[in-house]
């Protein structure tokens, strides 16, 4: 039995190539006592894997040369040695990696009912996408009925479930987004009270005439010249959500650091970064929520599926070029 | 009876020069009925108020053209108009301006006594340099006890506050100043575990031998590239209070930012702005606090007092040459 693999290849700078990662075919190897093997059906996209490739002191160590592609994915277990938790034909989301079968004692993999969702909703917002913006936007932000909430990258994984949870919550919600198509998904099919489109609209702009009292709080997902639009429209003990900076991980230079924060001095506002790893005590208090929320139609999920494991490179660089709507996700098996 | 006054003449771009303020000379007026008279005698230099001469949106007004410079002082009571608390002879700290007699109906102005500490210390120690010492490093800083501080502008009214107070608190301070003499001063005089002259030595080098480990907690009074060797070197969930950039406030062109911001991100970090305004209602609770550590030899205070209102120009701008120890104060009476 064979397991096609993306191992990494080389380090990219700035954004990675085909050559990045080599897809090489290998034996999957026996079964250890209490491990399982588990058909990878889809694999998990997501911006953070760009900084896991740096070789960089980080909140996790980087993916080695060499290394199966580290990636979030949810499969079905096929064989098993002797497990304690799980069984053949169990549904397990986990850091399975991008490959066709993984190899585990099962530690950090959780089982999911997918008569409630659908796999791919399992690696999307009832996943670490969707446990980034709840634990996000609740512990950090600490959003309240009434705050003006604007997140970027709004249409994405997890900035699509960030507005949606605040607007459950009662806040005015402003969503920022690339093209017109994006920003119609987040006013007329996800609520969102605005959306300001960047790759048309001057965010500056926009960001008056939606916000002309400042926002309370802003989730960003971006960096850049948009987290430093948002500095500049702050209220009074505003939160700033650092989550991630999808502008800047490709840069071959230093990272683009916002020269306005010192409106952080100026209204005593606070920035605050995150990793959704120290949450996962709590992730199953959230996906129960989120669940709820889903069933009763106030949260929606919206996956974009490509397919195959060869196309994983050219599937990847979408979440760069925001040729994607809503969570990006690479079937495999 | 004669007021000389510094009035904002120009808005400076850049560093303020000669022509930025004009001396004149005025009548001092009649008191209204609950006004008072206050010869001012000492007069505080902040480097704060290089941001309050920008024509900018912050957390006070802008100094108009025309107006009296802003700035602390303290002074004596030296005529009443039937004011119901303050009598002639009283000290008054408050908000006088750069001039050598202010009229006011009291608003914001507060007693001292000195039997207890000298004049310049009410505006320095146990003025609104100590009160922002003492709020951002025990309120948005939250030192506890064993944490690794770093303060930079620590041999400066605010800096070498902080760390006094985070050495009584049980904390490792080491401190960030320009030159050999600052640098003995934080170690030989106010105790501090370590100091790095970041005139004369780098910075990251300095902070990675004094700090192995990360700090904890950084406290901002200078930004730039001191802030960003800071944030290269955080430990998990540290804190960082923004108290000031004394390196940017005379940038003609953008603010520098911090480019390793997303460093708040892996250690799950905060920035936090502070004013020290907000926390007035607490200011006598502080003054006694500290007063006490005064009096138990356990927070010494540094003035660095010059001569004459027409000094003024001159003795402001060593606020951003650094050639000043400790507390800068210009005595105009």
């Amino acid at each position: 039995m064979t397991n096609k693999q993306q191992i990494l290849a080389h380090r990219p700078v700035g954004m990675p190539t085909a050559e990045t990662w080599t897809l090489t075919e290998t034996e999957v190897p026996e079964l250890k006592d209490g491990e399982v093997l588990i058909e990878n059906h889809y694999v998990s996209l997501d911006p953070a894997m760009r900084g896991w490739m740096n070789d960089a002191r980080s909140y996790i160590p980087p993916v080695q040369i060499g290394e199966v592609m580290r990636a979030g994915t949810i499969g079905k277990v096929v064989k098993v040695n002797n497990h304690p938790k799980f069984k053949e034909g169990d549904v397990l989301t986990g850091w399975g990696g991008v490959q066709e079968y993984s190899v585990t004692d099962g530690e950090n993999y959780y089982t999911v009912d997918t008569n409630l969702a659908p796999m791919p909703t399992y690696i999307g917002t009832l996943g670490m996408p969707g446990m980034t913006a709840y634990f996000g936007i609740l512990e950090v932000g600490k959003i309240k009925e009434g705050d003006v909430v604007v997140v970027s990258g709004a249409a994405g994984a997890v900035g699509s479930v960030v507005g949606q949870i605040a607007k459950i919550k009662g806040c005015t919600v402003i969503g920022i987004a690339g093209g017109p198509e994006k920003c119609a998904y987040l006013t007329d099919d996800l609520g969102f009270d605005g959306a300001i489109d960047y790759k048309n609209d001057d965010v500056a702009a926009g960001l008056k005439k939606h916000c002309p009292k400042g926002m309370d709080v802003y989730f960003d997902n971006v960096g850049g010249e948009i987290l430093d639009a948002c500095l500049a429209r702050l209220k009074l003990h505003a939160r700033i959500v650092i989550c991630g900076a999808i502008s800047q991980y490709n840069n071959k230079e230093n990272v683009q650091g916002p020269k306005n924060y010192l409106s952080l001095l100026v209204n005593r506002a606070t920035m605050q970064g995150m990793v959704v790893m120290d949450y996962a005590p709590k992730y199953r208090e959230a996906a129960m929520q989120m669940g709820m929320w889903m069933m009763e139609g106030k949260l929606k999920s919206r996956e974009d599926i490509y397919e195959g494991i060869e196309n994983f490179h050219e599937t990847f660089t979408r979440l760069f070029s925001g040729e994607k709507n809503g969570k990006l996700v690479l079937k495999i098996k």
